[in-house]
């Protein structure tokens, strides 16, 4: 199974694509789609659509697995990165790819085990699960491998997770 | 010069389509995309994707105008409404038709020339600018026809209201 994890952002869109077969991990791309705060908002929106769409072509993930984030009463931004959000959404709908979306507090239980788990000890079971030399930089790539790993870990009970 | 006016939503998404010729309104289309609660997010968001890009072919607008929204601090609402706002900007970018936000206080301003106006005094000045015979409904329609009136009305300075 091909899983694409998606850290959504506007700035930077974390991308992770892993290969999961018989409990084990590959990976296969990871990136981030970055647009420049210059850019105008349509144009940014629409860098975001084409890039993750290129991928999709390109992978053909069986499920696309997102980040699903809180903000602390900070609404403007929610409101910029669900603009951002919405779009890696459609794009995925677009393709009949079904999409799963996990909390920050899930994707820790489901990579870690332990959903208390830092930033750190994620990004070095990461590192250990995809048997890679480094963390993969900027955050929010590793962030974006995380929630693909953690929708692998999912098994059976992953329709939970089924975008609602 | 065609305008389509936005008043973005997830549940409904109110479309105002008017033509602005010498200083003269004309309605040209008015109605709202809707999606059930009941239906998952991707697929609502592919809805109003399609939907809006259908009427976009339809009408080919010289520009859009869409409300920019602010939350009091309601960010998981804000998140919803930004997902919903960001696939028809979308939509749009993807035919470069440029995008232009007002603000509810703009407007008001816009329609009324007074940014303190109620409801009530922005649908009847949108009743009479044009020509109907009653308030459109639902309030999101109406609140679509507002915004495209108020971009017909910032005449020069629109580009002030460009998305940035």
């Amino acid at each position: 199974m091909i899983i694409i994890g998606i850290d959504p952002g506007i700035a930077i869109m974390g991308i992770g694509v892993i290969k999961y077969e018989g409990n084990s991990f590959k990976p296969i791309y990871y990136n981030a789609i970055k647009t420049s705060s210059k850019t105008p908002t349509d144009q940014r929106l629409r860098i975001i659509y084409e890039e993750l769409s290129k991928l999709l072509d390109t992978y053909k993930p069986n499920v696309i697995a997102i980040e699903e984030l809180f903000f602390n009463n900070n609404s403007k931004t929610a409101f910029i990165v669900g603009q951002a959000r919405g779009v890696a959404i459609l794009s995925a709908a677009n393709r009949n790819i079904p999409v799963y979306e996990y909390t920050p507090l899930q994707v820790k239980q489901g990579v870690v085990g332990y959903g208390r788990a830092d930033k750190k000890q994620v990004q070095q079971m990461i590192k250990t699960l995809l048997c890679l030399k480094t963390v993969p930089k900027p955050d929010d790539v590793a962030d974006a491998l995380a929630v693909a790993i953690c929708h692998g870990h999912s098994g059976n009970f992953s329709d939970l997770f089924k975008i609602k």
